[in-house]
């Protein structure tokens, strides 16, 4: 192959099998191991072509300035809101990411957090665990069945956390920025009303400045005492600290959350709630899923030395 | 009303908005408050010909025995494998349920334990809560995608379990006496055949001595390591013991379980684990199926009581 001599300069660690496949291929250099980064950004800046990151890292502005060859980002994951696109676009790099293949795994992490927070099942399992149940019933909690679940975002992963609500005897609607052809869930052209009209409501709108703080104070306040929010997303499309303050106060029901801001740290406000559960991003963290991901992302690396079209541009 | 006279023995607590119905309605002895409760049946023995009971309380031979007129068992909730359904079939007498109106509520706290066993809810909450995800990632689970769930026992609730289970592209097989019409997932005559097939191993079945220890020693160790158990059905349909010595042991790989042997009491060797997610038999515990169960149950002593077909006999 062309580019093997050719280095591909990868910005964080990816799934094992993914990078072990990348680096037999080609010369790759990692920046997270430098000393220097930035000395060792210049060191390859002549040559090199490829980025891979994944979309936890992206790429930021000032790196792409320093790769004046930069033709391709490929990122490992869907969103790519660390990816700085504008300087992408400007500069005509490529960017690919890897669609469809994770949208199941995510939906069903969904469903996972939506239920939990519905029939309480954290507080079930501490209730069993702690001996309570010895001294009298839990109590009753709410049902999903009949419950108006609004979605915020109807694109891949949100249509497929729709069709999975489906089956629960849900009323589905939501919100986005068009309605939707051949959809007949109920559209909101207003989060707040949307909000207002569910019972739970589910972020599942790609991240980045267009939807920074889209689920907003006001927001959470519609979906109130009784509601539940659910966040498969992206921390930032949410009100971070809003939704703390309204889960501790209680004037937001549940909470189930996969993401947050500035990950890995979450508010140690949320630690002590019973009624939230937490995840550190798992989305998309299967075996089978990440395999496919990798390959995707070799796949659009393998595509451009090639001179083929990528298999799945931004 | 005719009946308002002849005492409604009440061997338990109810919902308690269905209690206070039943108490407005009827002379309502509650046993369970008798410092004596021999001779509490012996003073009602005369003319009692209704008793209301929960699933969890039944009612026994020897109490049955000391009603000589008791006509019906007007049941809260589906399960009648603590009602001594032999004594009551050979004296004539009618028993009720609460079929139906329970059902999806049930299928959907399957659903909330095995999603939270495959991929892994609990664990991930902990991993977050105790502050370990800032060090480094959590590790990859498995996915539910594409995956086999094997359903013990397709009635109604295993039917409404298998309609969730397809909206997440699982393939579905079950068990249970005979093959059901019309019906395409793959069946299996013998639950460990059924067992070493699935990934997952649903039991749905109705509890009492037909299926006691169903869900064999063989069939979990059929499962395996990698397999997990959900258990909305009863305590009785397991082999207990071995379900907890392999989960101990690593030797079966997850269960979420809302039933057990001898309720409220559970194995503590359960409580130190990571990869169960335990419920206090919160099946049917939600606000709006407790208040349909209880109609159920006020329309069938209601309809004993006007001499009308029963709404739900078992």
């Amino acid at each position: 192959m062309s580019t093997v001599g050719s280095p591909v300069l990868l910005l964080a660690p990816l799934y094992p099998p993914t990078q072990a496949e990348l680096e037999a291929g080609y010369r790759v250099v990692r920046l997270w191991e430098a000393a220097d980064a930035g000395a060792q950004l210049d060191a390859i800046a002549a040559d090199c072509r490829v980025a891979v990151t994944h979309s936890g890292r992206g790429i930021d502005r000032a790196t792409i300035e320093r790769l004046p060859r930069l033709e391709l980002v490929a990122n490992f994951g869907v969103g790519v809101d660390a990816i700085d696109l504008d300087a992408c676009r400007s500069r005509g790099i490529a960017v690919t990411n890897t669609p469809d293949v994770l949208t199941e795994d995510v939906a069903d992490l969904a469903l996972a957090l939506l239920l939990a927070a519905v029939r309480r099942i954290p507080q079930g399992d501490r209730f069993v665990r702690e001996g309570r149940w010895a001294k009298g019933p839990m109590g009753l909690t709410q049902s999903l069945q009949r419950r108006k679940v609004g979605i915020v975002g109807l694109g891949r992963i949100g249509a497929a956390i729709a069709r999975r609500c489906a089956a629960f005897n849900t009323e589905l609607g939501y919100f986005g920025p068009r309605r939707k052809a051949g959809v007949d869930y109920r559209y909101f052209d207003d989060i707040v009303a949307l909000a207002g009209w569910a019972d739970v409501l589910v972020a599942a709108c790609p991240g980045g400045p267009d939807t920074a703080k889209l689920v907003s104070r006001a927001a959470l306040e519609a979906l109130g005492a009784e509601g539940v929010f659910v966040n498969i997303a992206r921390g930032s499309v949410v009100d971070q600290p809003a939704l703390v303050e309204l889960l501790v106060a209680g004037r937001l029901g549940a909470a189930g959350l996969d993401v947050f801001d500035d990950e890995p740290n979450v508010p140690p406000e949320l630690f002590a709630l019973e009624n939230v559960t937490l995840q550190p991003h798992q989305g998309s963290a299967t075996h089978p899923t990440r395999a496919a991901m990798g390959r995707l992302v070799l796949d659009n690396v393998a595509a451009w030395a090639a001179g083929r079209p990528l298999a799945t541009p931004v």
